[in-house]
């Protein structure tokens, strides 16, 4: 029998995470002060984030040490195993061998632990008391509130909502661990408050929630904001993924022919990727592939430009490709793609073109992922559904080319919780959607006075 | 830092299941007929188990192969992690050491895949085409439809009718692993027919989908029944947790003073602990102790007797602590461990002292549950938290009794799709339930004229 499963040891753990901008052949393009329309300035963001964070968002050091204490929570699910999914392959009877990091045995499910347990640290070091923050569809918000919970933090949540009356599961996993979860728009803020004024019927939005958790945070002097994704030391916090697959595939000799993740954020993706693409800068031949939407396909067909983070405009203007910060996706079942923007080093890496995107429909993806669950056991996230689907478009490139190769993919999180879009997709009720240009173009009209990276 | 987790190999994972037949210091007293009063012959059991099920049933071989298809799928998720569990230390400030075996990671989130993969595996090698069976919680259900999927077998699933209401999460995971789930009573079968003529609402019970379930098998010649806990077999096949655990104990050099499992139909508790009776019975000095909650206190508070393993009084007669097969327990939020019996062999072995039992009420494991959450990570599922308040009992003697102790115990699935339970705990809506005595008096009239073990 070929080996299966890889594991690393505590001791093998990476003990350093990789930044990718002391590598970069090109330096990236700073953010902007949307007043100014100058670079933002590390004091600029000091009532939003730590210093501390603040240092690690802008430092060109290539390793930064992971602190003990952290290290001490990625061991209650770290190192995470690598896997060979031999039964996939049967199915794809395609020249392929593939390997995945499964990143779902995480407590709240997915990756996102990865980068909230440093958060939480980090901002205690700093002597903050209490953190806020935004969530959709609930895995960022429940992984933020079980880091704080552990470093002793305060943790409040504001949750979109029709995913808090939807999703009464993830709200739940925030009470368990000890957060104050809150429907947004909310009274809590001027951001919420105006917005239930015009409309007290309101759905809400991830812009909205976003806004309301800035506000909150800036207003509190021992308060300071978290997000899951898109910023630089969100992903630097993300590559132990891929800093653990490289050591595991090391151990059984065997080096990717092509490296997967789904992007919405980027966080996940750059988590598995970014130690590749390194190599790639490097001289070494390997492919980088992210895998979007259709329905919000911000790397395929939106612009590389400037564009605030949120739908309120309260964000830093960052170098991105951007759907336009007013693009209302459509509510695809994957809440964690939903997001008009990506992050800046994804979306640079791809300008540079050491990463490719490829989008997916809903229809191929759930595919995908309920072929996956029938034959590798854990049922998918509908966010990781899109790099499967990815994998069995590389399977099937293989098999014409009659080529062999060898793919290492991300499984960011399984979808326990989320199967209320397996229901929808098995009673026929997702149907395949392809976005119309007139929509992109009418939501990019938002930018177009922006300054051009 | 001390070593919180230990992997094992695949190379090292056991290549035999331990049957603990071959060790017992008495015999145990064998299944009988209920219309004859004579034991249970292999072939009164063929049109329900196959026979290859049958023979490992009654066996008493020491060492049974694992068969390589039912091990390959194992490596989905086995070997699973042994860790340590040190925040959760830090938190009881006892002089304990605590490590547990995580079941949690498995596709369907519990232990139960152990047994359900074999299953599947044996019937599809007899010849058979379709397996039934019945579910409570759904968690049993959920492994049984996915091994079936993966060896090509059709699963029907009979869901008690308030739990198919009320916890889609758990039938639409049956129905994303391809499985029939039918909520019980149902049009299908005499016995459902006749509940429903008589009650068309009735919210169905354990007992009902049972009788629907074996004759729904017994009337199909392709078709045969399959059961999560209870039978000798199913315990059989989840020692696999107990010798990974040995394993995984042996390299970092520990030998636990007491091994703990929480008790419903006995399966989990059978496959961390045999192992280790095993030991005991060859002289090892070690307790061993199952956790059951005070709402269903079969081991702690009910008879060795005879008794039927269902309510319409299908199967033959187990010996067993019981608290008699018309008792109906609380609705506490722990759908597994909500069974009138217990396994013929944790019976035994706590008739022959080798094995100790407690009951927990559902405040208290509530509470172990959170505390549990909130340091090492993982919610419970809400039978895990039943051993967790044992674990957290234990602590409390060691320190009252100034002395240290190991501790080894089996958690035994996450609580992801239970989180209804933790919120009627967080909002208040649960109480301390102690179980009146007249109430199993009652009950036990049931078996009041049955032969004596």
């Amino acid at each position: 029998m070929e080996r299966l499963k890889v594991f690393l040891e505590e001791s093998d753990m990476p003990r350093q995470w990789y930044n990718i901008q002391a590598d970069l052949p090109t330096p990236m393009k700073p953010p902007l002060h949307p007043g100014t329309g100058q670079p933002i300035k590390a004091e600029d963001l000091a009532p939003v984030f730590p210093m501390n964070l603040i240092e690690q968002e802008v430092s060109a050091q290539r390793w930064i040490d992971i602190p003990e204490p952290v290290l001490e929570k990625y061991f209650l699910y770290r190192p995470t195993p690598l896997q060979r999914a031999v039964n996939f392959e049967k199915l794809l009877d395609a020249p392929v061998k593939i390997y995945y990091k499964y990143e779902g045995a995480s407590p709240p499910g997915s990756h996102k632990p990865n980068t909230s347990i440093p958060q939480a640290y980090y901002n205690k070091a700093f002597g903050i008391k209490r953190l806020a923050t935004e969530t959709g569809a609930g895995q960022w918000g429940s992984a933020l509130s079980m880091a704080c919970q552990m470093f002793g933090l305060e943790c409040r949540v504001y949750m979109v909502r029709v995913s808090f009356d939807q999703k009464p599961y993830r709200r739940l996993m925030m009470a368990t661990w000890g957060a104050e979860c809150i429907p947004s728009p909310s009274d809590r803020t001027q951001a919420g408050r105006k917005i239930l004024a015009e409309f007290p019927d309101s759905p809400g939005s991830l812009g909205i929630a976003i806004s309301e958790a800035i506000e909150d945070a800036v207003g509190d002097p021992d308060a300071r904001y978290s997000l899951g994704s898109v910023l630089n030391h969100v992903l630097l916090h993300q590559t132990i993924i891929g800093l653990e697959a490289k050591k595991q595939m090391d151990k059984i000799g065997i080096y990717p022919d092509v490296v997967l993740g789904c992007a919405g954020g980027g966080s996940n993706f750059a988590g598995i990727s970014l130690p590749y693409v390194c190599d790639k800068i490097h001289g070494k031949q390997v492919q980088v592939v992210a895998a979007e939407p259709s329905s919000c396909p911000t790397l395929t067909r939106g612009p590389f430009a400037y564009d605030f983070g949120d739908t309120a405009m309260t964000t830093p203007l960052l170098p991105m490709h951007t759907l336009g910060h007013d693009f209302v996706p459509e509510p695809i079942h994957a809440g964690g793609l939903r997001y008009h923007g990506m992050a800046p080093i994804v979306s640079h890496l791809v300008e540079q073109k050491l990463v490719e995107a490829r989008a997916f429909d809903q229809i191929e993806t759930f595919t995908a992922g309920i072929n996956w669950a029938r034959t590798e056991g854990v049922i998918p996230a509908p966010e990781t559904n899109h790099v499967i689907a990815a994998v069995v478009n590389e399977a099937k490139k293989a098999r014409e080319e009659g080529k062999e190769k060898t793919i290492l993919f991300c499984f960011s999180g399984h979808g326990l919780v989320d199967l209320a879009a397996y229901d929808a997709f098995l009673s026929g009720k997702l149907i395949p959607y392809a976005l119309p240009e007139e929509e992109i173009q009418r939501a990019l009209k938002s930018i177009a006075g922006f300054p051009k990276p």
